[in-house]
């Protein structure tokens, strides 16, 4: 039985986790719960898999659950106590706390983990070398979860072993679904309503990552997440609009031959492989070939996207860039969700923040905090004066 | 360098073959080349790639050219030259001679050859089990060629050798671009002359490939050499109508995840493939993403193409069945193409034969030729009293 600690188990990806956990229970324990607050959920789950641990960050949610706790189970409480919560071993932690609060824990538990499935795609944006240089450290196994990057690690490592690959691929491609405004003007995309941008067509995800996938700045944070986890260089990292969301990526070998990686989206399908690997286990639905269907591919129309090349420019630069869009990015979406400022001025509010930033190092996760915490009050100033 | 012959250079695929080669001079020799009777262009070709050892099958022809080669190079005419032909050593021999006469040349020559590419499905589909039972015995290599079990060759040598594969799949589909009649419906199928049946869409190929990709038996022969290739079953051997021709087969894993093998239809490509492996080198077109464009799957009318269920009815008998029917479609494909038959005249001509054929098992090369002639002599009486 693998041992399982899930951080952010009460969130979409979280909560996915768990149902596939809960069909394999003879070969999974969970012995953790991680949520920020969500404890209504989160009880609900500790009834199903009774862990001897559990984590609420949110200090009054925490004091609140408190009582209710069974006397067996330790309760982790607030900031610190999610510190001590990621210095728990598992087999296998599944990462899945949002945003750039991830990262701590994150560092954390690389040395405590054997595996880690990581959602999380914000930690490795903003600090990429600090994570994979503390997994290499600590010989801990870091598993993508996000659809795109774990359809590349499945691709990835056949080539790297398989005995007709040699390694020999040339590119590898990302498919966008384009997300819920796909079918729109850019002229139309400045009066565009929240109803309107969560609207996935084809994802059921966070609020943040489904307006992510409406600016693409989320399959720009992909292309990052391949860059340092298979140690590829970005010009070898092409995207390409796929509405249907069923290939999830596709790499290019020398001769000009590509694999592609398809399934009918469904999150629990990279959980489970990242979860079951190198095994495999069925998951989600089959492709019904007694159906019709086809799936189209596009070019991107960079225009109505600017902001992948703004948060592609600052990767290239492997400065504090990332640290700075991203927070950025967060706090404007905020706004939009707020009511408080149009879509469009998430737009404007990365690319000014792009162009204002002083540009140093990141050399620690102290670097990735002091800029995050910057890039919010200048956003906040930026919006506020909209 | 490696040592090549190609056995039915002149042919569609052996021409591409050559050409293939003929940007590779450095790493490969032509040795040998074999045409039936295309002396033209057997001539050219022996210009360009000097071999030693040149193989006319067509007695009159090999007479004929005879005096224009330069001494250097041995001719080896006829039958009975083709077998001593077929008895040359190789590195690599390209097995391109079309229809079942290439069955006895081909059981020679894996006696000669460290590996066979073969693009010949007949002599599989008449005696897989034969020809596979010999390579077995002499350590002999073969490397499909058809593009469809060249992708599945590659997408399973993956799934064998991957770390994260570990043979885990549970089915393979072939691809069928449905030929150029695809968009026909059952009853126009009637009255379909030549030029609209070699009009396919995809790929140029022989006359009698081109028909068989009409009616389908094409794919129900692929089925079979999936089948004896790849140890299959049947029911695991799917079919999907994939018009684009450019995903040439897909394997489904255990976890409901496929793989598909890729690239703009080109038989450069597969060729290239068996002839580098396990390398890859740069051949035929990338699949370009700069521009939109969708592929489309949908499932087989088996009531407009009832000559699938015929083949594969057969091909699970395990005896005669496929014999008799190749050596059918062969001589219905021939009175076709003489304008001697309407195109369905081809369907009832092979439910004619899989009606009658007395079933006996086929223990050797004798026993094919056997049933072979017998088949081709039953479906002539039945076609010309039509």
């Amino acid at each position: 039985m693998k041992k399982i600690i899930v951080f952010g188990s009460t969130g979409s990806v979280g909560q996915n986790a768990l149902k596939v956990i809960g069909k394999n229970k003879g070969k999974f324990k969970v012995t953790g719960l991680c949520t920020n607050k969500n404890i209504k959920v989160l009880l609900s789950q500790i009834k199903e898999f009774s862990p001897s641990y559990v984590c609420v960050r949110d200090q009054a949610q925490a004091d609140k659950i408190g009582k209710s706790l069974e006397k067996r189970i330790r309760l982790f409480k607030g900031e610190k106590g999610l510190e001590e919560f990621a210095a728990l071993e598992s087999d296998i932690s599944l990462m899945a706390i949002s945003g750039i609060s991830c990262l701590k824990p994150l560092l954390i538990n690389i040395k405590y983990a054997k595996r880690i499935a990581l959602a999380n795609k914000e930690s490795i944006v903003a600090a990429g070398s600090l994570v994979f240089k503390e997994a290499k450290k600590f010989h801990t196994e870091i598993l993508p979860i996000d659809s795109e990057i774990n359809a590349l690690f499945q691709l990835i490592n056949i080539s790297k072993n398989g005995k007709c690959m040699n390694g020999n691929f040339r590119k590898v491609y990302l498919t966008a679904s384009g997300g819920a405004l796909v079918d729109y003007t850019k002229k139309e995309l400045a009066n565009v309503g929240i109803k309107q941008v969560l609207a996935h067509p084809t994802w059921k995800m966070g609020k943040r990552i489904t307006v992510d996938s409406a600016t693409l700045v989320n399959k720009a944070f992909e292309v990052i997440e391949t860059h340092y986890f298979f140690g590829i260089p970005f010009k070898d990292i092409g995207i390409t609009i796929h509405k249907e969301s069923a290939v999830h990526a596709l790499v290019e070998f020398k001769d000009n031959t590509l694999l592609a990686c398809i399934y009918p989206p469904d999150m629990r399908k990279p959980i489970s492989f990242a979860l079951h690997y190198p095994q495999r286990f069925n998951s989600g639905k089959r492709l019904d070939f007694s159906n019709s269907f086809s799936y189209s591919f596009s070019p991107i129309n960079y225009d109505k996207y600017p902001l992948i090349e703004i948060v592609l420019g600052a990767a290239k630069r492997k400065d504090n860039g990332l640290v700075v869009l991203n927070a950025c990015d967060e706090v404007a979406i905020d706004y939009f969700l707020g009511q408080r400022i149009k879509f469009t001025d998430i737009y404007k509010a990365m690319a000014h923040i792009y162009s204002k930033y002083p540009r140093h190092k990141v050399k620690n996760i102290n670097d990735v905090f002091f800029w995050d915490n910057w890039a919010r009050i200048k956003t906040k100033d930026y919006l506020n004066r909209l």
